[in-house]
């Protein structure tokens, strides 16, 4: 985000994402941000990747574990109106540098309107580069989770592992391992197993897009053995996943739809039933109409969808206006 | 990716992302591969906003539903030894057009071998972009779902809605409604609400980063209320997502950690029993060693924990080391 215009000489913090690290996939945005600063802060790995842009600028390197001291060294430059760019690996938004910025920020008392600009300047985060490198894994729903236990406790890191190896996401796991915390992927690996077959593909890619970049693929089954780091992301499919010829994809959907081995789209291969431009014959039109004729019950419906009872139950109670389903919701 | 180095004489497909739209937040790479190609593909609308940059090429515009169309038409030229570059918004591998590329490709029984070059620029996604304008919603756990039910059953759909609005997580609705589908995000309302309070923040951007972008901030309870269509996406926040000054910030967790109102981290702040760069006194070992050393049953402890029974059982069968918590998963 961009606040409205302030006077030239106050200063500003830019929350830049780098991307992957190589200077081919930044932003023309996060380059010109580094450039126009006078102050550039970051952890020292990310400082070294863009070396060849910090030429007369102030560099402030911090340890890994620094990130308010970060902020804070920010908002002391911004106030003495320098503009100052935070840099983060991927983006600075997604476990990046947004959050604590702006917790130090907003305890500091600023506000929008404050002397001081903000600018957060958006890149292609692990998951996105990961999966560039590994095939299109992330073309169905997907959620990233961190394993880093260092600010999250495990239950509330566990409780979401359930949820999503049970509703079949693909999975992109952040800070999967590092030297003090080795079982954390043990403990993800168990939680999936319940949920998910053991053959389902992993991918494990670390340094993407940088010099020591490596690629492994593996199964659900393996994933705990393999060599996993602080500098690798972990890429769990959903059940229809598969990795051919070294590429792991997921499928979108459109065999559902259309007769994809007699080629074209656009309604003349569509199957049976489904129609090019509209919602699934098993879409929420049409799985409401099946449910609603069925003379099933609720607890019934619900295990043959795999669907929380009430929500099968709100449905089946659901009339066709939204009045009525407001009802239904209330009662 | 980038498979290896083919002949000067052969084709190549690059499914390139070009990030939110405006040509700052497109990488060096996506837009050396659009000058490098010889044709281009893509939604009539992404064209647009690359015109600029198409001077001598082959164009080919498609509508929104031809995907599949779409790859088979760079197949066809990538087989006469053309360059072709197929644009997606945000990044090609989410929801993009990485996954029909891949299915149409294996369909026609190529592999990464063969004689044409596929490579895949990643960009920032929807939910990086719209995370950027809004603040810095995306600092924990976090997941996209797409709404559309055109090819994925709602059954699927509705469960992950479940699943995430139970477990906490970050949330990014992505084709939220459109024309045809008004119900989709009045459903995913209900959903959420059985989990999540109703003062939930919710923030719903349009056309980020585009001449006609709009940010509404709104909450769970009225979010089925609010202006949204097919150029939308809606970010739902977690249990400790705030807006403040028209900022939709998730805490990244330092207050379970530090007493960040008194400044500066790095152990010298760290609450009692914790400690900078270690897991929280919460975290797998802490919690661990805290359940085994209750006297509660596995139940009683997953109703506490929020944790599925199952699990809680096999860490309680488990000892300090792996192998005979490996024999405790297969028991």
């Amino acid at each position: 985000m961009t606040t409205s215009t302030k006077p030239a000489n106050t200063g500003k913090i830019m929350l830049v994402g780098l991307g992957p690290g190589s200077q081919e996939h930044m932003t023309a945005r996060a380059r010109a941000a580094i450039l126009e600063a006078d102050c550039v802060i970051g952890y020292a790995t990310y400082i070294r990747l863009i070396a060849d842009l910090l030429d007369g600028k102030e560099v402030v390197k911090k340890a890994m574990t620094e990130e308010l001291d970060r902020a804070i060294e920010a908002l002391d430059r911004a106030r003495l109106g320098k503009k100052v760019a935070i840099i983060s690996s991927g983006d600075a938004g997604v476990y990046g540098m947004a959050g604590p910025t702006f917790e130090v920020l907003f305890q500091a008392g600023w506000t929008p309107d404050s002397e001081i600009e903000m600018e957060i300047v958006p890149g292609a985060s692990a998951l996105n580069t990961c999966a560039a490198l590994v095939g299109a894994p992330l073309t169905h729903d997907f959620c990233a989770i961190s394993l880093s236990d260092l600010l999250t406790p495990w239950p509330t890191i566990a409780r979401r592992l359930d949820a999503v190896a049970y509703a079949d996401f693909v999975v992109a796991l952040y800070n999967p391992k590092s030297g003090r915390r080795a079982q954390q992927i043990v403990e993800a690996q168990r939680l999936f197993l319940r949920h998910r077959d053991p053959q389902t593909p992993v991918a494990i890619v670390k340094s993407a897009y940088r010099p020591k970049q490596s690629i492994e693929f593996t199964t659900l089954e393996k994933m705990a053995e393999a060599d996993i780091s602080m500098l690798s992301t972990v890429l769990i499919g959903n059940s229809n996943t598969t990795i051919r010829h070294g590429l792991m994809v997921t499928p979108r959907g459109y065999a559902n739809k259309y007769d994809v081995e007699r080629g074209r789209e656009g309604g003349k291969y569509a199957r049976a039933g489904e129609k090019s431009g509209h919602s699934l014959s098993t879409g929420l039109d049409g799985w409401m109409a099946t449910v609603k004729a069925s003379d099933r019950s609720a607890a019934e419906l619900a295990a043959d969808y795999r669907l929380p009872e009430y929500y099968v139950a709100a449905v089946l109670a659901s009339a066709a206006g939204p009045d009525d389903e407001r009802q239904a919701i209330d009662a």
